[in-house]
């Protein structure tokens, strides 16, 4: 429309009588805004951090403009950034190195004796930053984490520029960044006063680890203060079949009951995994507006179970998506992820219709935004929110033909085929380059914690 | 170990007396041959298509040679090329057409009415084509294809440099190729007659659609034909539910024993699919040496069901990977097959031990090679077998770090992360680029397909 020099950029301005920082132009938008809509041939000017148009580059109407940056997405679908809404994000300097085993043998054989032995503020920084790298990679613009020196995860997002929910962990016994768990509570106001109005790319959380690792005094004690500080609660729930004969045996009610019962349920709640579901629970879930985050292909790999989330969606409960750990997974793709959970309750429920592509990218995208109570900021393409967005480059054989985007996304495309991402505003990736991350070092320095945990283990 | 200068490489001869065409150095060689063995800082020769030697770079025996090109895969995975025992390569062109639809609906309102109005050659090569560039772009080295038009698809795949076991096809109704089914064994005989003999690359075998769309005639005449030929017969086997009622209700008995007492089960026999094969079916596939093509994406995309392939491994049967066509996945990415492979049947046995990463990855190379009868040729890398090799960029951060090359292999590499393949001792992809097919013109191609099907469905 105009050649872009910088005398008639310093001159013209855009409809909005603003200067642009970034245009991007051409290609298909899958917006994921409440009408679903997708715009052919985009236009989507961004200026500090923030959509500030999305229209057809054909239509009349488009803006005249001339941006610092132009990204030209023609043969590409845009589209907002993925929301990992569940991770452990250290737990990649784990990924492999105990696979296919019974859980326990799992977790308390392998998992639990690492983390006990190699986790400490170097670790965490390390694999914070290299699964940053990946996600970044695979197309995630906001994640949700729960580990050990929850600070440190923040502090790595913060300089690779993403978007984060960090959540400050409680558990019954000693961790790695908690020796005394009776002090767990007095580092965790700690981190939420350091977190809470640092800055607004971090949102700090309390995540309790489970109703079976948590007394009833730290679940009230910690959804008390949760709720003081107006933050999300997240915990682990219904993740195997024996957690429900556990809490029964324990507390003579079942998990979500006993939940029910504390009053720890509401819609700052986030459960998380929910494979044993029942109808019962899933009306208190539903009742109380208690949100659930998806993990499909985690609890594959461990045989936990699946998830009733077409029962759930359909009883209006807020569902995101998420990877889970590195160590149970193994990658942090959000496009595998969604993959996963199209076909798997497909094929558990004989059923070809249900959970379609469409309801899957949701639940990747404003569904998770929904269930990180980011919705008026995230999830969507649209005037106004933060500028979040991914641009997958569809000129490639597997993503040839294209009928539907959304069947595309979800179906066939994957993390390595994002090739331009935008989060706040900022280009973090440019064609597969990552501009926030140091990526060699960043491998170097995981790959030197696992040749120690390599030599202890022989 | 000698500098590559052209009168070194003219003087200097291998241990055997001979110059070599490629050589692979440094990576992790994983053979999947007999032993399974792993070979670190690996040194693999290539001459005339074939493994010449696989050693370590680090032994004192390891010999000097001189070849024409030197690979360098340090940082690297090296694999065999993965084995995909079930395609139906032109239905790239429906890829995303018609998704999230009732399996009946789906067949008869789309995909049959599509195939009726638009396969012919032109469709079927470019369409195949792609596929190929796809396929090679995901590790894949060889292929089984059933599709309409065959001999293009073979034409394509020689083209290409592929290694392909091509199935003439049986249905007891017209198709695109064969408006006259009458007509089909003829035009079998004569593919037969073209291919057999024409291009080792090229194996031709016989593909029965199914028992309810074959007759028992047509089904018993094939076979009879197939036995003659010495080649392979395959035929879609229990994939969904409702097959078995329907061969009940004509012929008294279930799709298993209605074979077996045709007499088409035996060696050379491969049934694709068998999602809902029982104990009694299993033992006469076992007894009777019946090879199976597994299929897991397709069938959970279709919501078909799931193949209980830990039983029938534990029988003896020999279990392929395959990805049915795009119309049903919707990839060709057996990096993904392997994921869901290994990820569905835990799940749904809630059982994590079954279905372990080296299981999965046998059965996407040496089981595979054993099921199309080729694994005095292919499935492994070790001396004197077809230089059928890929290798994958480890040094990324979902690749991160590497304890178990299987673990890796499986649950965390994808396609995109294959950097060079050789098939046949022939290099047709380096550093992801394709040596043997103009990739924009086959996209182009079936864009164009694509723009026809979407104009005449309006």
């Amino acid at each position: 429309m105009f050649k872009d020099t910088s005398k008639q950029r310093k001159n013209l301005l855009t409809m909005a009588g603003e200067e642009l920082d970034i245009v991007i132009r051409g290609g298909t938008l899958v917006t994921m805004s409440a009408d679903m809509g997708v715009v052919e041939n985009c236009f989507i000017g961004i200026k500090d951090g923030v959509v500030s148009f999305v229209t057809s580059a054909g239509e009349k109407s488009a803006p005249a403009c001339m941006p610092k940056e132009t990204i030209d997405a023609s043969g590409c679908i845009v589209l907002p950034g993925l929301i990992n809404t569940h991770t452990h994000l250290p737990m990649v300097c784990f990924r492999g190195m105990a696979d296919d085993l019974p859980l326990m043998e799992w977790l308390t054989g392998h998992i639990f004796p690492a983390e006990a032995k190699f986790v400490d503020k170097e670790m965490v920084r390390a694999g914070a930053t290299l699964a940053l790298a990946e996600m970044i990679f695979s197309g995630t613009t906001t994640f949700c984490d729960a580990y050990f020196f929850e600070s440190v995860v923040a502090e790595a997002a913060l300089e690779a520029g993403m978007r984060a929910v960090v959540a400050q962990g409680f558990a019954d016994f000693a961790t790695p960044d908690n020796p005394r768990y009776e002090k767990m509570m007095a580092a965790a106001q700690r981190f939420l006063k350091r977190w809470q109005s640092c800055a607004p790319m971090i949102t700090p959380a309390f995540f309790c680890h489970s109703p079976y690792t948590c007394s009833p005094t730290t679940l009230v004690n910690v959804k008390k203060a949760a709720r003081e500080a107006g933050i999300l609660y997240l915990l682990h729930l219904l993740e195997n079949r024996d957690e429900t004969e556990i809490i029964e045996n324990r507390y003579g009610k079942n998990p979500v009951r006993h939940l029910f019962d504390l009053d720890v349920l509401d819609e700052s709640t986030i459960a998380v995994h929910c494979n044993w579901a029942d109808q019962k629970d899933m009306e208190i879930l539903a009742a109380k507006g208690v949100g659930v985050s998806h993990n499909p292909e985690s609890s594959m790999k461990l045989a936990a179970g699946v998830a009733p989330v077409a029962q759930m969606l359909e009883r209006g409960i807020t569902v995101g998506l998420g990877t889970d750990g590195a160590a149970s997974n193994n990658d942090l793709d959000m496009f595998r992820e969604m993959d996963s959970a199209a076909k798997i309750h497909k094929v558990t429920s004989l059923n070809p219709t249900v959970m379609s592509a469409a309801t899957v990218l949701h639940m990747a995208t404003a569904g998770g935004a929904q269930l990180l109570k980011m919705d008026h900021l995230i999830g969507s393409v649209e005037k106004g929110k933060k500028a979040d967005i991914i641009i997958v480059d569809a000129k490639q054989p597997h993503l040839t033909p294209l009928y539907n985007c959304y069947s595309q996304l979800v179906y066939a495309a994957r993390g390595a085929d994002v090739k331009t991402s935008i989060i706040d505003g900022k280009i973090v990736m440019k064609d597969r380059q990552l501009l926030t991350i140091d990526l060699p070092s960043a491998i170097d320095r995981v790959n030197e914690i696992a040749s120690r945990i390599i030599s202890e283990n022989k």
